[in-house]
């Protein structure tokens, strides 16, 4: 396994796989910052392909992932989960020696054990987790600041080069990021709570609500004003990722919403009996978990 | 039953019991748009009337209900729901002839059947809510924008008096509101959707994440950038409010909670056996509702 190149730059040819919110946000971050870089985007659609070039979001564009990797010193894996393990396998030949290929999958087990099997031994696999987004989708849904004081969790594998974790480090904190390091399964735990589960409930609850009459449906959205609002917000989020996150981190979201289910039904239970004070006390230390949010500056 | 008073400004005096988020709201734009308007507030707490003071928020202040509505047009109660009854006793034999009775409770029917029965016949009582609120409470997290382009519902009942309820309408809209119509028990089912089940799930999400390990505790925190920074924002709402609209809307949340478990279910059920199309079918429904709400001007 050969070193990391070093360049002037921190990379000088970038291959973006996949140029939705997140890869359409680091290849503004990389013209914005880093003119001098080379950036390939690959997507599937032709669609995408044509909006990256009216963006002049990358200097060449193809839908072949193995095309965009020749010669790149970083590979960006940014497509939905389920895209991984093909990616990986089409890529894998044409990786130059000592690139270094991440990616920005949002559970790190499923991404190492979709990857990790396809990539060779004389690249770098960095994986990681930029925690940042909106519920909007695709290129034209991008923009730099999107990083901006976020987390970016990189999970690196026992063998992985600390040059490698050091240069995509520098790459996410150059974009505005706080890095952190941890264990893949810790991710995946820290994360079904964080992002997993709240996407799930906000997805489940506008679903219920348009179940009901046609006649309560109009007011509803008309009236949305309190918590659903946001509810909204996070159920538009784009169904493919989403549907691979469930997926992949079954387990640990399947274990949370155990959880969570037995405490709704305690919940529901005080009310129904009328037991204000449960309901108080549960309420009021919700309260004291947002302001150690603010106090965190992250909220 | 004599007619509403038609002053110049719309009231001239004005009583506010309860001033909190709302209330002082609506004493900020009392004071921007109508300073003729005599305003004076109620509330239980000394720390509350001195702040109240320090705001100038008031021409007076005082911890007796009924002295506040002695002669006052308009008494606009906003305090929690608990406590609706005692101040409907108390205030009854010290209102004025002809004076307009206004509530700003989140559920109508638990309302109307606090206050209804305390209230002479020589008033008007006009239920109201006005859909509008932070996570923040107390007199210091009003401002007189709160209200601008939010929905107003009110329920007037059978025998209101028109006039009454038009210059409810003309005080909600000359603070910036839309203002619908309908009855007590629809209203109740319709925020039982938009607002309560919103908020019970954010509760019960917050609730649950911290019961997790100490260790993970912090990182939930420090990684919160994902749909859980909504939820804890929605979970910091005010407990004794909150506490109070679970209990006075007991039915409506408990059938819509039903169906939510039913929903949340199906779709555990769909993760857990990997059925993908059932999770992208039902994300891309839910994306749906949100260009609605957007459409509708509410996002």
């Amino acid at each position: 396994m050969s070193a990391p190149n070093m360049t002037a730059g921190l990379f000088d040819r970038v291959a973006l796989i996949g140029i939705g919110l997140i890869g359409s946000s680091l290849a503004r971050v990389l013209r914005r910052d880093s003119p001098q870089t080379r950036i390939v985007a690959c997507a599937r659609r032709p669609e995408t392909l044509a909006a990256v070039r009216r963006l002049d979001l990358a200097d060449e564009t193809t839908d072949d992932p193995a095309v965009a990797v020749a010669g790149a010193n970083l590979v960006v894996i940014a497509t939905p989960l389920s895209a991984y393990a093909e990616i990986g396998r089409r890529i894998a030949p044409a990786l130059r020696d000592g690139a270094i290929v991440t990616d920005v999958g949002s559970v790190k087990g499923a991404a190492i054990a979709a990857l990790q099997p396809e990539l060779p031994d004389r690249v770098h696999f960095v994986p990681g987790h930029p925690v940042a987004g909106t519920e909007h989708s695709g290129p034209e849904a991008g923009f730099a600041e999107l990083f901006d004081k976020r987390w970016c969790i990189l999970t690196p594998l026992p063998h992985t080069a600390p040059e490698a974790v050091a240069k995509v480090t520098a790459l996410w904190e150059r974009a505005g990021m706080r890095v952190a390091t941890m264990a893949a399964d810790h991710h995946d735990k820290v994360l079904a709570v964080t992002s997993h589960l709240p996407h799930l409930i906000a997805y489940t609850i506008v679903g219920t609500a348009t179940e009901l009459g046609e006649d309560l449906q109009s007011e509803v959205v008309a009236f949305s004003a309190g918590g659903f609002r946001d509810f909204t917000r996070i159920a538009a989020s784009d169904p493919v990722m989403w549907r691979d996150i469930f997926l992949a981190n079954r387990e640990a979201v399947l274990e949370l919403l155990q959880r969570f289910s037995e405490d709704l039904t305690a919940l529901q239970r005080a009310i129904r009996r009328g037991e204000g004070d449960t309901l108080h006390k549960w309420f009021t230390h919700t309260r004291a978990i947002r302001r150690s949010i603010i106090e965190a500056d992250q909220a």
